[in-house]
């Protein structure tokens, strides 16, 4: 049944939820009545069950695996996504803290991240990118943070504008704060220099519905005790992310992800290196029209998850993304705050629909240019 | 392929997550790899497609005219569980009022969301079951709430103690606000009797990871400005449950579950006779042993739901969970915090499950009684 179905299938640009690897969509098809083993679908049942404890501890053990994640981080699974991180990270961090919480400003989820933070203490934006319509980020040596600030925000990917650093911002001793959400697992991470990560899975870890927190032990201390019990990270850590119900069908899918970056990709340098590849494919794409296509960031600031441009009028524009869906080329529309055209190839995007597109990309310009 | 698997399935008695219909499953099964005509998975499906828009008005559509609810009554579709409820609640319909909250605590669910309650302001315990150990529920004519309450909440079915509200509570004019989590959709309710009902997906509605909330119109007035993004009620009004990236899985099977309740079952009051007579078999074999099986709940205060019970003695509790397992009878292992049995028979457990779980009942009370 699989295949009859695949081969009907799109290549899916949208920025999340997004596409998910063929091998995983197709095992948890045969496994949705009955787990083998269990005899029960995962999505019945218990969270505390042996067959989902072992799904959460193989979920747990392989990102620790993948990431190489240090013994003193601990890794919580929640709900709620960016929007209640940007919340429950000032509440824990910056409450009842002496200094500052510095955001890099560098797009749009950055920019909403400071607009909740503001509720919870004092903000400080260390860098923004509004002058140049975010097409860069700060480089090394442009930031100034104070040295007692509570922690340092940043988006390591901003899927709207496209733009994406390629290695951490320099911070000092000032604890790291990354939205990951749109670059998790793109390439192999230093967590060490990291205070806290989260990303939403909806990206490129999963499905939507499930949000990987990795904390630094030493930060929990932070958390007070008088905060709402789902928002402090402490419950979820001393729970195992049993403090509450979990999602778990979405834990069970990015099991099957992580597996498959494991197994079939063979890690994550391997898979940073398809990434640039699957990239360059649409740079250059860009960088040969000529002119016709516009990329927004600056090129040493491109995302190798979100390719965004615009063509040389909104007309083309809409006519690109509608002959690209006769393609069965989906979701390239850029983001309704900013318009163009965006094409997300997060890990799960085969070489050949970036290919595809690549190829339609050179033909559209060559009729229409 | 579904066949085969489905006869290797067991019945499940878990309390949540707990069992799902076999058609459910199946047609998410057929349709996980390709949504017909989408070319893509629903787990791959932007949340801002015209495809999973479908799927959240065909939710709300359904949800509205199973339960008969008033157009002044909004339907969201959150993250975060009761634990996160616990929370929302007080925020926003307790803060800025003169009133306190009103809270009948009925067993282990109510009493937790009091706890969160409190970080919050003004909190009443209206009626407490605790004296006899939350074996029954207040009666008509029990309570006395002062009249300028915020709100009185109450949990219509607390799953580790097995009692259930056959009706709501009287409180008067005053707002009232229900965890219907464990009981949503297992009979017609009289909407328009609520201030604000919510219900996590788990046991009756669909698997974990959403949480609905319906709540009237008029009391969003009470939600201000300050509070964080996601926490804020009218934040997902307004945005009909897009303000972020809602568990789209997790809605497209709720939306498969109301479907399953409209065609097959055939409607709530259908429902609600089904479980009658599902519960009335295991209540029966309780009251025929003969003092073998101790309900825990005073007879006019059992749950539809879940079925609690004790034996003899430790050892027999084990030996009974132990013995079931071997027939395919899983989850009868009571809470943690209780101990006993517990046998949750929601919407979705066949006839066939209660009967089977009748009939050993009998029979191991003939062999050890």
């Amino acid at each position: 049944m699989s295949i009859a179905t695949a081969t009907e299938r799109v290549f899916n640009f949208s920025p999340g939820p997004a596409v998910l690897p063929l091998a995983v969509l197709e095992q948890a098809q045969r496994e949705l009545v009955c787990l083998p083993g269990y005899g029960m679908s995962i999505l019945e049942m218990s969270h505390r069950a042996p067959g989902f404890l072992d799904i959460l501890a193989s979920a747990k053990r392989l990102l620790r695996e993948l990431l190489a994640i240090p013994e003193n981080y601990h890794i919580v699974f929640l709900q709620g996504g960016s929007r209640l991180q940007f919340s429950m990270i000032p509440m824990n961090l910056l409450r009842g803290q002496s200094g500052s919480a510095e955001y890099l400003v560098t797009g749009s989820w950055s920019k909403m991240a400071v607009d909740e933070a503001k509720r919870e203490g004092k903000v400080n934006i260390t860098w923004d990118g509004k002058a140049t319509n975010f097409d860069r980020l700060p480089k090394a040596g442009e930031l100034k943070l104070a040295a007692d600030a509570a922690y340092a925000y940043f988006c390591s990917n901003e899927t709207i504008q496209g733009v994406q650093f390629a290695t951490e911002p320099h911070v000092g001793e000032v604890p790291l704060v990354c939205d990951a959400s749109s670059d998790f697992l793109h390439r192999p991470l230093p967590i060490e220099k990291y205070g806290l990560l989260y990303a939403c899975a909806q990206k490129n870890a999963g499905p939507a519905g499930v949000t990987v927190v990795i904390v630094r032990d030493d930060l929990l201390a932070r958390s007070q005790d008088s905060l709402p019990g789902y928002l402090n990270y402490t419950n979820h850590v001393k729970e195992d992310s049993l403090y509450n119900t979990p999602p778990t069908f979405a834990i069970y899918l990015m099991k099957l992800v992580l597996e498959w970056l494991k197994d079939e990709v063979g890690g994550l340098t391997r898979m940073h290196a398809i990434n640039q590849q699957k990239a360059r494919q649409l740079y250059d794409a860009i960088d040969e029209s000529g002119g016709f296509y516009r990329g927004h960031a600056q090129p040493e600031f491109r995302s190798l998850m979100n390719v965004t441009f615009r063509l040389p009028s909104e007309a083309l524009e809409k006519e690109f993304v509608k002959e690209g869906e006769d393609r069965r080329l989906d979701g390239l529309k850029g983001h309704r705050s900013v318009g163009g055209i965006r094409a997300s190839i997060y890990n799960a995007m085969p070489s050949a629909g970036v290919e595809a597109l690549a190829a339609f990309m050179r033909e559209f310009k060559q009729k229409k240019g």
